[in-house]
């Protein structure tokens, strides 16, 4: 498939007029074909214009017209083939087997908003009948079901070229939801976003939906991406980055004249504890499997596990020597992006220069560029409670050990920590008590805590939350991952004594399509 | 009950050291004993010390015990008897039916979360099963449920002395949820709060729960209002005020270093459409009901009717007519505050002096201070639709007729309305069509759609919006009246993998509590 480099708008390919983007191989430092000349505030205009267009028309499209628009997608995407997977390759630097379980997840998360919209579940129907003799008052006939917020921008993410990219978690939810999308793609991999974005143009029209239900845009973020968020047409956008670029565009959402939801997935170091029994059972298997964890994806997952903390002593050190010799062993991997590499040597740098802070083990040397060194350091946790520096993530395959004199001061390193998306435990039947106490202060401050498993792997279910407090993400009552993810683009509407013939088909009387409701406080259908 | 004029913190009764606040007859311009002192930055810290304290606690127990005292705190209510309604009548200028209503309003709302809380669906289990065998990952078990946000903030609406102040709306909701709530009185009911907010007190001491769960602050929006939203330990505010207030309230809470959920419910005109065939048939009969919902409570509802848009003719003529004869025949009022007067004033001589603006009909004269006349004006849509100033909220017995020169601008003036709490729909069969084709605007302007009734008037129920898009409310994904409220302050957390030991009880194997739970995509329970 040749890529033509160009804005998709609706049912166009347009030319840039802006300087080009190229995609920059990252194992090599060569720029890839063609160039994307990026977009203005005027393309913008215009995605805008035929998103608003299309909306009231896709949010009154038939859930199965909906759901199947999403399964098209997924076939759509799948039938690219390699030309995919062979381009997010050069263009990320990860693996051909990442990448095809990347598109697996792709696909599959489609097709779960497909059975979601089916289930119909989210519309969450309330009805309460009219109470005519009710004293002293009569109530009237209400009834409540959710609908779309309107367009939502989306911003695709570096670390997943198709996951939480154009056809993503938040496109996936966001179409599911009834709302059109604008993807602002990110500049790393301009190319896979032109393929998917192809696969979706494709599937708008094959389902016969109105074109403005989804465009592409490429471009600079302070000009189109910018522009996007100030849109007054744009009614809540999904972010997948840095907390320094997803703060600044949440703060221009909510500065406009009407604030919009704008939900930025942005930072975590995901603590892992190392609870006393399961440490001294088995502290080298464990230090070897965590550097498994920290190690997938070059550690460019959200959920890399970027702290560990424990009580000092001779089992932990049996867990240092195991992971120091795992680090010591691993193979530099190329990042995603010049720009991220560097800023992973920033990060190491600054934390191994931190006087607190002591170097436990590096991984190889890289030949290529762009490589980076895993890096496992340790600070007490005296120093780490002392120091918010040390919370700073590290965006990479780079841990820190935090080693404490005791339980009680596992539990404050626990207290002091910013919200997360992911807490694990490490615990054995004896750990059941330090884990019980430690569970109150890690629910505060995460979104999923996991138990004798690693945070990285997000799976993509109905009881996934892939959230947590901020500065994890900017809305802790949400997850981006799952099929409540499409609870972030709906607002409840009540409808009070309006007749059958005008209700929408969810809400009437006979409840033709069948669905669950909430009637009168008791669950009915 | 003697009133004693002190800061409710916790078990204790403080002195406020700040300049007194003291009530007003707005019947009288009388102020009433005794003073409230008012409180201080130091008096918000302990209370958010204590609320901090009991977070825990409170969001861990039973169901059935925050059930309990949520009936209890209705119960207290009642128990001050006839104390409570005659200060709130000297403090509001309220007849005594409507406080005798609101009352029972308040205890029925804390009564139905007591119900919603028990029913436990607001805890949205889901289970996702462990699958070890799937290829070419296994799955782990997830599992889903929503916890408290932590200790919540809420602001006393002048409007609602009891229904939406110290037991509120907001306080039951955020209870409900399993937050500690620390309230701001508003200083225009301090004797009425003083009174509900030693209710809320004894149902605490009675329940044995932390103190923390409840304090009653009083003093000003600026020192005390401020510090609160301020305060790292609050995660959520709830807030029932004018635009200006809100607003600069909600831009604290997002200019926190943590911001978090500010549900503001400030300012909407409630548009009523008099649909052609419905105008035809009884005009003279819409007119005079058009005038009673007007006229309700001195037309200091947040749904009052300010706004009537119909197309020109001589139907319209009738309901002008009866409505202005009903207008002539209204008596004066006695509006909630000296400001509220004279903000209302300020706003009806704004409306008049407005060249596009013709006066219609003023109702009587008062005879007291603080009287408000009815008003009713008209423009025309042309004029309407040129100038944003006609859309200002007048908060009192005001309101617009908008004149269409056809069905076609009647739609216009719709699209052009910004965000409403509600909508309103007279119409007679042969509108169908033309409600239809309204309909889908609506939906995206408001958060209810009511038909052939008046907005003034909320129901507490399952399926209430009482919400809508900004600036009607802050956040327009929820509802401030009905069981939904909860939602505002949960947020969803996962755990992966969890021991049933340590799992919450919603959550275990067997489901001890025997709840409804959404498991691998089915409902069961």
């Amino acid at each position: 498939m040749t890529l033509e480099g160009k804005l998709l708008i609706g049912q166009q390919a347009v030319e840039g007029s802006r300087v080009a983007i190229r995609a920059i191989n990252p194992a090599t430092n060569e720029s890839l074909e063609p160039g994307y000349p990026g977009g203005t505030q005027a393309d913008v205009e215009r995605a805008c214009e035929l998103a608003w267009a299309a909306f009231d028309d896709y949010r009154h499209t038939s859930l199965e017209a909906r759901a199947a628009f999403l399964e098209a997608v997924a076939d759509e995407i799948e039938s690219i083939g390699d030309d995919l997977i062979e381009r997010a390759m050069v263009e990320t630097g990860l693996p051909q087997a990442r990448l095809l379980g990347e598109r697996g997840r792709t696909c599959g998360q489609l097709r779960l908003f497909a059975r979601t919209v089916r289930a119909g579940e989210w519309l969450d129907v309330r009805v309460d009948p009219a109470l005519p003799d009710r004293q002293p008052l009569p109530r009237a006939d209400l009834r409540q079901r959710h609908v779309a917020l309107g367009p939502v921008a989306v911003f695709g993410a570096s670390n997943f070229p198709l996951a939480f990219s154009v056809a993503g978690g938040d496109t996936a939810s966001a179409l599911a939801a009834g709302c059109p999308v604008i993807v602002k793609a990110h500049s790393a991999h301009p190319g896979t976003s032109e393929l998917v974005g192809r696969a979706l143009q494709a599937a708008v029209k094959k389902c016969g939906l109105p074109e403005g239900v989804f465009s592409l845009l490429f471009g600079s973020g302070r000009e189109v991406g910018q522009a996007l968020v100030k849109d007054s047409r744009i009614k809540a956008a999904g972010f997948t980055g840095s907390r320094s670029g997803g703060l600044a565009l949440w703060q221009i959402a909510q500065s406009r004249p009407e604030p919009i939801p704008f939900y930025a997935e942005m930072s975590s170091i995901n603590p892992v504890f190392l609870l006393p029994a399961a440490l001294e059972a088995r502290g080298q298997a464990l230090g070897e499997a965590f550097v498994g964890s920290l190690n997938m994806g070059a550690g460019q997952f959200c959920t890399n596990p970027g702290l560990v903390i424990a009580v000092k002593g001779a089992a932990l050190d049996a867990f240092m020597a195991a992971a120091a010799e795992a680090v010591e062993a691993s193979a530099a991997q190329t990042m995603l992006t010049p720009g991220i590499f560097e800023a992973y040597e920033d990060g190491v740098v600054t934390l191994a220069g931190n006087d607190r802070v002591r170097e436990v083990a590096r991984g190889r040397k890289g030949e290529g560029p762009n490589q980076c060194r895993t890096g496992l350091f340790a600070a007490s946790a005296q120093d780490f409670l002392a120091s918010e520096a040390l919370q700073a993530e590290v965006f990479g395959a780079t841990s820190l050990v935090v080693e404490c004199s005791g339980v009680a001061e596992l539990a404050k390193v626990a207290e002091c920590l910013e919200g997360q998306l992911t807490a694990t435990l490490q615990m054995d039947d004896a750990d059941l008590d330090a884990a019980r106490a430690l569970l109150p202060t890690l629910e505060r401050k995460a979104g999923r805590i996991l138990v004798n498993g690693w945070p990285t792997g997000v799976e993509v279910c109905d009881a996934m939350v892939h959230g947590g407090p901020f500065p994890a993400t900017s809305d802790t009552r949400t997850t981006s991952v799952g099929s409540a993810a499409i609870f972030r683009f709906l607002r409840p509407v009540c409808y009070q004594d309006m007749p059958d013939a005008l209700l929408p088909d969810v809400l009437k009387a006979h409840n033709p399509e069948g669905f669950e409701r909430l009637v009168d406080g008791r669950r009915e259908g």
